[in-house]
């Protein structure tokens, strides 16, 4: 590239990164970075609840696990699975079971990420070796959080070829049905799903504002300070937002505290997840 | 582009694509996918152990948390903070609490992701909200996806532009010294550390093979047959790799096992994981 070409190209990548951060924000965030595809893959990040019915490229579902594969592994343990299930009547089922959300319908795939104890266990019964730490909840968090990482790698995988997902955590509000449903074994947990699809061009997504970087973001030691400045500005711009997607208005503070309130988890059946979770053969000791 | 640019172009990028993932499987994978930046990147995922002594470029820390807050948060609770800790002598202090790994010195930049349910309780007691929910299991789970959903994207943001990292389960083997040391509330738990900095190429990361998909990826429902072909070539092509790595030879399936023995688990302390989430507030009810 000439040097003119490379000055043009930086600085119609430096106002793609503006706007992307400022859509992301609501607000002015001064990063003096160079921007690349990656980068702008992951902060126009959005969450899609409508899609065509078109069916996805070949091998969609493979490249989504070599991507999710290749995320890293605490002790290489691998501990999770992925159950791909494409069929309408299955769906259907699941999206009963997950509070009825009418976009497990519509996405021609729904994958089901586990954390999946099971194959260890196997192992070490065929090994005559003692498996015994998988009783502790250290393993079953591990598990929880490498099928994170996993399945978050296979979102970006997937926003990179143009498809849209949207995680489903209502998988978690009846999980011996859904167990039931998929067949799965002791000690292998759905812990949530995952829609993809081709996005609907007609009801596009929007990118959801995130709380102000002060908010989340300390240095050397947690900032024990008030933070009551930066949520505030979260509720005025998560407002602004609200009106343009014709919401009804409503501060965030007061929104996310009802959420975590008795009666909408108590409601939702998650206020027993560690009884079912014994059920299903998980210690969590 | 001229269409024999194009072709050329798209060639290269499926020799790209086909090397990638040979890499990741030490197999042949067939995948007739358009390849891209984003691709590459994921699938060619290695955890950097050995780090330049090079300063970040400047935002680094804010791009990382740009990309993470971009990442899906159930219901946008946001229940996760990180701790950016580049002071030498706090890194030393953490290094040791996780195991005295030398890459915590070495690396610049070490980020503590937290899972974060502090935040809400606080917001509730200013509103006189209850906040209840937040005792249960169900409430640090969703807080454990969502800080790895986060800390993923902050990985692949960090590895577009060149930068390794190397995710530190071991800040939980002394979760009470790491709270004390990061000063944090109750209600806060530091899932796991990240080091960051430049790779150094003198002592270049491999590529972890990982187990063919057959063994995690299963279609409708969960795959109850006998993998253990896929197990059994799984620990001949990792016995390869760790060949060519001068390591010791060993089955993976042997390693692994291990690895969920009882003793291993106690030796680093996180057997009593669950007590110590107790006293560090957490209900898990």
């Amino acid at each position: 590239m000439s040097q003119i070409a490379e000055l043009i190209h930086s600085s119609v990548a430096d106002d793609r990164r503006d706007a992307r951060l400022y859509e992301r924000y609501r607000d002015t965030l001064d990063l003096p970075v160079a921007w690349n595809d990656t980068l702008d893959t992951l902060v126009a990040h959005r969450s899609v609840r409508a899609y065509l019915p078109d069916a996805l490229p070949e091998g969609t579902v493979e490249l989504l696990v070599a991507a999710a594969q290749s995320a890293a592994s605490s002790s290489n343990l691998q501990p999770w699975s992925v159950i791909a299930v494409e069929d309408p009547a299955r769906k259907a089922r699941l999206a009963l079971l997950a509070g009825d959300q009418k976009q497990i319908y519509q996405a021609p795939l729904f994958l089901l990420w586990l954390v999946d104890l099971q194959r260890l266990t196997g192992i070490g019964e065929a090994l005559s070796a003692p498996t015994v730490g998988l009783r502790y909840l250290e393993s079953f968090l591990l598990g929880a959080v490498d099928t994170s990482l996993a399945a978050q790698s296979a979102v970006v995988a997937l926003e990179s070829i143009g498809l849209g997902s949207c995680y489903i955590g209502g998988i978690r509000n009846r999980p011996a049905e859904v167990a039931a449903e998929l067949g799965l074994p002791p000690n292998v947990f759905a812990l949530f799903g995952l829609t993809v699809g081709h996005p609907d061009p007609d009801r596009p997504a929007s990118v959801k504002p995130r709380l102000p970087q002060e908010a989340v973001l300390f240095r050397e030691t947690y900032g024990a300070g008030d933070n009551g400045l930066a949520l505030a500005a979260y509720d005025h711009r998560l407002r602004g937002f609200q009106r343009e997607q014709g919401m009804i208005e409503r501060d965030w503070t007061e929104q996310a505290t009802q959420r975590v309130g008795h009666d909408h988890l108590a409601r939702s059946g998650r206020h027993v997840l560690r009884d079912i979770l014994h059920a299903l053969g998980f210690g969590l000791e």
